[in-house]
């Protein structure tokens, strides 16, 4: 079991491993991303998450690269780092340039990676709940694509930790519900589950597009549907998802408690089934 | 003469330049900068872009780099480069961290620099003018820090590349007239100027505060304020600013032209009162 790092095709211990300072994903932000984790030695929704990567790459005119090729070199890089329990960090930059906004049609992408053990959310919080509070959602809005435009939602995480939280959730000029800094949202209202539907205000979720199956195996409601702060306080359950997250309750917002103040049935039924699905294939 | 970058007090080739693929700027665009010009061996307002660097590492809780520090070595490098018209263009990390959120208070920054020669706007836009489109802003919520979260400002010189055209305005939902990708943008209506004022909608540009003092000396009537699409379609004379940009006028805008579709008189007033600061100190 090694930490690795990955750079154009080759593997490397992480302190080892740099990129230009004119690479345009440090001057610009101009990058995509995406983080698989493994259970038990195998990936789960690689394909999902590739579909997504080439989708970013896509919507921001990066360079082609084949589908094939990503997924070898994934798996390269997995085979050789043989973490059990691992989280792989895929970074794709338009390439490197000499500072300027516009690019050229002659941009080299570049393929960043890193592996380790996936640093765990403390199985007492997915036990017992988190608390978070709420601020406006002050992204950018093309927050469907997996970009590394990340400092909004690092400043938001930042203000839990200080408020002694585990997450901010971002809520619209018209106190929609969006998603956490790095997660989705779910709320049961009456005894429909609800999530943001897809624009471009939130990412596309694996875990999200999973508990979709998931409801429907387990008979539950589940709706793509706008839902403002009021509904969200007075939601009977709301839990986060999320690749690491996996499921995680939320027992309070700002200064209200969820419900009872305890995690709810469904967000505990839904998190069963989704460990369920990483054991059976 | 030599192009030259700088990494934590060390000066090389740029081409040699390196950071960790942990850097913050590089994962999160936790990063901010500045971009200073020479003219004839001087440096242009370094205490002005000092400041704004300063307030933007504050602004992110960044730990503290001491003003004298940043000034000694932005020296060092502008001194050993030794390019007349250069432009020194630094960024500050965070700091490399495993890659998470949030962020401890143990963050080393990293201070990057490059210096080349300017890479001018062309003479003849200066002198012609330029073409713009607009576009609704859909940048974060806090372009009053200038940080690497430049995506959209990317797409959005990439859009006018595209169109033919020189640059981009963002133009807010409710129809406010921003700035353009990365310059400020002043209107003649009626006889006065108008700006943007400073919200976090905009960056206060160093050029856009030396137009100031320079109305000031021209006894131009000058107004931050407010003001919508429809009443810059209908300006006398509009133009661009900063520390490259200098003073551009604008001459179209989408399909209508402004005035008689020439640069006007004001504009080529401040721009010739710009270039004269730039000898007589």
């Amino acid at each position: 079991m090694t930490e690795l790092a990955y750079i154009n095709g080759k593997i490397l211990p992480i302190k080892d491993a740099v990129v230009s300072i004119e690479d345009r994903g440090y001057q610009f932000g101009d990058a995509v991303y995406e983080f698989i984790a493994s259970y038990d030695g195998k990936m789960f929704w690689l394909e999902a998450h590739l579909d997504r990567l080439i989708r970013s790459m896509s919507e921001l005119s990066f360079p082609v690269i084949s589908r094939s090729f990503l997924k070898d070199e994934i798996y390269r890089l997995y085979d050789k780092a043989d973490i059990s329990r691992a989280g792989i960090y895929i970074q794709i930059s338009r390439g490197i340039a000499k500072r300027n906004h516009a690019f050229g049609n002659k941009m080299v992408p570049q393929l960043v990676m890193t592996i380790r053990p996936v640093s765990e959310v403390s199985p007492a919080l997915k036990e017992n709940g988190v608390k978070v509070i709420t601020m406006e959602d002050f992204r950018w809005g093309r927050c469907d694509i997996k970009t590394v435009q990340l400092l909004p939602n690092v400043l938001a995480k930042q203000k839990a930790v200080k408020a002694g939280v585990y997450d901010t959730i971002f809520i619209s000029r018209e106190k929609i519900v969006r998603e956490a800094s790095s997660s989705n949202l779910f709320a049961v209202i009456g005894n429909k589950i609800f999530t943001h539907p897809l624009t471009r205000h939130i990412l596309e979720g694996i875990t999200r597009k999973v508990i979709f199956e998931i409801c429907g195996r387990l008979n539950y409601e589940i709706e793509e549907r706008f839902f403002d702060l009021d509904l969200l306080y007075g939601a009977k359950e709301v839990f986060l998802s999320g690749t690491v997250t996996e499921i995680l309750p939320v027992i309070k917002i700002d200064d209200k408690f969820v419900g009872k103040g305890q995690p709810g049935p469904k967000a505990r039924a839904i998190f069963k089934a989704l460990r369920a699905c990483t054991k059976d294939s």
